[in-house]
């Protein structure tokens, strides 16, 4: 038995009208709000471009689609030296609350909408949004629990089928 | 000099049978366990589609194919936003044990085989393995140390031959 | 308004010469010792075999480009399972640096140069290196704080038409 035998669900087709143009795969792996924003913002600027977008959530990603967490992301600076400073400083209680209010801060002032906010222009724009069903089953989530533009819980196969002929973009 | 002048060894021949045909070439760069699954789940779909799949390891995702690190890869909740933990709590000391065993649990239950019996199933559905020859130099390991279905320790530069006309995804 | 809007300067013109040859576009995101090399090593690597390559530097990828801090990239152990150090540990004062001085040292022994000196070889072979518009702005940085070689500061709208027909690799 693989991996592959997951998905009991119906297959579902991924032809896209305008077949034969670029096409881009996003996956989005993180659960951060430093990881969420590099998919959402390629994304967005591919569907200015023209291009057929897809998204793919798996593992930390789901933090980005399941309505309970969707509009909190946080940022955690320990372990990331880009942030210079101390892992003793970045340890203390609520410092990722801090951490996260500058961040959040920093993106507003540029203008870029806020993570729940952003899924809707995307899905607005015709991008398409799907979930991983290992990911799924590992957290127990049903379609219910996912932002509602997601189209479908999908397996690993059908998403080899959906990147054909993509490129691919793993955050 | 550069970094291409690393590899002494020959250049393997990467030319498969079904050229022409759908190419995928996984990076694996992380050595822990949550981002070990995601280059296995993918390329064990992907063989399942009949597309032909190289995993070259690099960096941290060496632990993969270590010999002495390969059944026991570790999460670290600690920095991860996701696991919804105070850092406080997860920096306690075996902490990083509970949530490792906590996440196996979770990846038996979907009856998804282990690191090293993944790869076995990998290797004996035709995709190729392949070690990165900074890495091994850099940690001082050779062929033996590492998984045995794993083909060739290569540069940098055979992984660029590797991975031409491929759909290249990097973990 | 969305973040497509970002970008307010004329956008450059991407075509190169060999047009309709092989073009590897790598993104870096990440701003630590370990997951700089990745991206450098790749794009020597491509730059050696003939191929056109383009590094889009990106949030924590700035460091690697920032002048203040181009030079003296932190490897952080602490979150990272595969240093096989507890985090109790790994958390003391002074460990980033001990740890940063011995990988540093690792690399060195391999002969691969250091990240300023990386940068001027891949540079001077020919590689493209951008900044994101939105990452500048988000770090209220221009083009006099960033590396000499770097060509431009261009927004995500720019790097879907960089990147169309490139294989794509985010570190």
């Amino acid at each position: 038995m693989t991996a592959t035998d997951l998905s009991t669900a119906p297959v579902p087709s991924f032809d896209d009208e305008d077949e034969g143009g670029r096409k881009l795969v996003l996956i989005c792996s993180k659960g951060s709000l430093d990881m969420a924003y590099p998919g959402l913002v390629l994304a967005n600027a591919a569907l200015g471009e023209g291009i057929e977008v897809h998204i793919f959530f798996t593992f930390w990603g789901f933090e980005i689609i399941n309505k309970k967490t969707m509009g909190d992301l946080k940022f955690v600076a320990m372990g990331n030296p880009a942030t210079h400073m101390p892992n003793a400083v970045m340890g203390l209680p609520g410092m990722t609350a801090v951490a996260t209010k500058m961040m959040r801060k920093q993106i507003a002032e540029l203008d870029i909408p806020e993570g729940p906010e952003f899924l809707d222009i995307i899905h607005e724009s015709g991008g398409h949004l799907w979930a991983c069903r290992m990911s799924a089953d590992m957290n127990k989530l049903t379609e219910d629990d996912l932002y509602e533009g997601v189209e479908g819980i999908i397996s690993a196969t059908d998403f080899m089928e959906l990147s054909e002929g993509a490129q691919t973009i793993f955050i």
